[in-house]
C-alpha cells in the first residue's frame, strides 16, 4: 500500500493535554492586540469568501521584503514555515542525497528527508555546551559529494546556536544550507546576506505570538526562490492570516516587546532554574529552557502537570530532560515555584 | 542546485489579470452569508491568536466525518485539497512508481508526480464525449505493476466524468486509486464507500463557495488515513478557515443552494452557447463549461477581457479552447452576450 518508506515511518504526535497554564509549544505568550484583531477582522468582513487568495501572496511578500530589505522576488510565504519546509527539502533532496543536520533537532526535517528518500546524517548535538557541533557539521559535509546541511539555531528543542560565522562556514563548503530561523530573533541574531544556496525560513508563530495563525515565509535569491516555487504550492495563505501577517509587520513593536520580554524571562528563569537542587538547565538563546532533573523526569512533568502546569516531555531527544517555554511572568512564576517543589 | 527533476520542471502559474467579471477559477459565484461570517468572526476575536491550532483539527474532523456518515480518523483535512494531494501522492509515490490519470486534467498531479520520481503515464481525454477514458486507464493499469490511478471526476478543464461504476472498476485492478472530487457535488454523485486502496479528495473552494478560505478535506479507512498523516504536516488549518468551515457545515444549505444555482445555469449556458455561431460547447458535469470557438481562441480570450470578463485560457490543454466558469444568472448573461458577439 503505502511505500515501504513511508510505512516504516512514525507520525509526528503531540501528547494533547489540557493545562491551566501552556508551556509546551514555544508559544509567545501574549495574544495579538485586540484592536489589531479588530481592525482586521472587520477588514476582512468586508472582502469576498468566495475569491481565491492572491495566487502569489503579492502584498505579504512585498511588505516583507521591505521590513528585511529584499525585493519581493527574494521571498516566499507558507502556511507556517513548516509548509516551505516541505516544499523547499524535495527541491533539493532526493535519493541518495547526503543531509547533514544537528540531531536532536525539529523532527520534521528528518521525516521530510525520508520521505524525499535523502541519506539522513545526523551529528550529535551536546545542549550543554550552548552550541550546536559546527566542526562535525563541516567535518561531514566534506566527506559527500553534494551534501545539504539542514540547520535550526537557535535549536529546537536544545536552545544552542551556531558559533558566529556558522552560516558561512557551511555555505564555504559549497553545500545547501537551509537555515530555519523559527527561534533567531530570541537571539538577536541578524538575517544573513541572501546566498543562492541559502533559504532562510523564518515564522510569525514565535516572536510575532501569531501561531494560531500559520504563517510562515521563507528568503533566498529569486533563482532559488523560482526553484523552490516550481515545488511549493500556490494559494498557501488564506485571505485572513494573509491580511493578519501584513498587519502584524506594519506593528514591529510587538515582535519588539514579546523578543525583550523573553530574553528578560528567559535570563530570570534560567537563574532560578539553576538553583533548584536537581534541576540543570542548558544554555538557551531561545524563547525555551531545556533542562535536566535528578528525579525521573517522567515523575516531574506529571508532577507539574498535576499542579496545572503543561511543558514538554523530550526524554526521547535528550535523556531524562524536559523543555519549559518562556511564558508570561506570572506564569514563569507558577512553574518556578511548582518546579521547586517537585525536581 | 535543485534537483534535476526539479530544473525541468515550469512553475504552475496563473495569469494575473483585473475584469469586472470574474469567470477564470471556477469559483462559487456567492459570497458567504454575511450574518455567518459576523458570527464566525466574532467568535474568532475571542480566541487566542497566539496559540496554536488543535494539532489534528479533531473539531472540524468529527464535523465532516459526521455530516458524511464516517468516523474522525476517516477524515484528514489540509489548507485545500492541494496540500491533502502533496502529501497523498508521495505517500503512494517513489522512485519508478507508475502513476496513470486522465490528460489534460489538474495540473497539480503531474507536477507532485514528477517532485515524487513517479513515471507519469497520461491518457488522453477527448472532452467531445463527456466522460474519462476509463477503458484506456484500466488497460494502462494492467500493463503495470502497482500503479496508482488519479482521476479528478467531475475533470478539470474538460468537465467530463469518469462513467458509472468507474471508481469500482479502477480498485478491481488492484491500483491504488486517488480520486479528485473537488467538483463532484455539481455530478451530484455520490462518495463511494470506503476502501484501503482509495483516498477522496474535496474541498470547500466550489460548491461551498469558500475558495478564499483554503480548507479541503480527504476520506479513506483509518489505516490509509494513518499512512497518509505520517507524511502530512501538522496544523494545516488555522483557527480562522477552521472555524469558517465548521460553520458552513451546519449551514448544508448554503452548499445545496450554490448546486441547484450552477447547475441550473450550466444548462442554460451550454443550450445559449450551442446557439453562437463557431462556438462549441463541451459536455460538463462542473462548474464550468470548456469550448472550442472558429476564431483563434485568444483572440476571443482577449476580446472578452477587453468588455471586462476574463475566463481561462486552455489552448496549452485543449486546442484552441477556452474554459469559462459558471457564474451568478447575470454574470453569465454578460459572458453570453459578449461572446455572441466577439465568438
Amino acid at each position: 500500500m503505502s511505500r515501504d518508506v513511508v510505512a516504516a515511518m512514525t507520525a509526528y504526535t503531540l501528547e494533547l493535554r489540557e493545562a491551566e497554564i501552556k508551556l509546551n509549544q514555544n508559544e509567545g505568550p501574549y495574544d495579538f492586540p485586540r484592536e489589531l484583531k479588530e481592525e482586521v477582522l472587520a477588514r476582512v468582513l468586508e472582502r469576498p469568501w468566495n475569491i481565491y487568495p492572491d495566487f502569489e501572496s503579492m502584498h505579504l511578500r512585498g511588505a516583507l521584503a521591505r521590513a528585511h530589505g529584499y525585493e519581493t522576488e527574494n521571498v516566499l510565504v507558507g502556511n507556517g514555515s513548516n509548509e516551505l519546509l516541505a516544499a523547499t527539502i524535495p527541491t533539493f533532496v532526493g535519493p541518495g542525497t547526503p543531509v547533514v543536520f544537528p540531531k536532536p533537532s525539529f523532527a520534521l526535517y528528518e521525516k521530510l528527508v525520508a520521505v524525499a528518500g535523502g541519506i539522513a546524517l545526523p551529528i550529535a548535538v551536546d545542549p550543554a555546551t550552548g552550541f550546536l557541533p559546527l566542526d562535525e557539521m563541516l567535518r561531514a559535509i566534506d566527506r559527500c559529494d553534494n551534501a545539504i546541511a539542514v540547520v535550526c539555531s537557535p535549536n529546537n528543542p536544545t536552545g544552542g546556536v551556531l558559533p558566529d560565522g556558522g552560516i558561512n562556514a557551511l555555505l564555504s563548503t559549497g553545500a545547501t544550507v537551509l537555515f530555519d530561523r523559527a527561534y533567531g530573533d530570541f537571539a538577536t541574531d541578524v538575517l544573513p546576506a541572501l546566498h543562492d544556496r541559502l533559504v532562510t525560513f523564518s515564522t510569525f508563530s514565535k516572536a510575532w505570538g501569531l501561531a494560531g495563525l500559520r504563517v510562515g515565509w521563507l528568503a533566498s535569491t529569486a533563482s532559488t526562490c523560482r526553484e523552490i516555487r516550481k515545488v511549493k504550492l500556490p494559494y498557501s495563505l488564506n485571505i485572513i492570516s494573509e491580511a493578519v501577517a501584513a498587519t502584524a509587520l506594519d506593528h514591529g513593536e510587538i515582535r519588539s516587546r514579546n523578543v525583550a520580554n523573553t530574553i528578560a524571562e528567559r535570563a530570570r528563569m534560567f537563574e532560578a532554574m539553576e538553583q533548584i537542587d536537581g534541576v540543570r538547565p542548558f544554555p538557551s538563546r531561545s524563547n525555551f529552557i531545556a533542562f535536566t532533573t535528578k528525579r525521573d523526569a517522567k515523575d516531574v512533568f506529571n508532577d507539574l502537570h498535576g499542579r496545572g502546569i503543561l511543558i514538554r516531555d523530550i526524554r526521547a531527544a535528550v535523556p531524562n530532560a524536559l523543555r519549559v517555554s518562556v511564558g508570561t511572568p506570572s506564569q514563569n512564576d507558577a512553574f518556578l515555584e511548582a518546579l521547586s517543589s517537585c525536581a
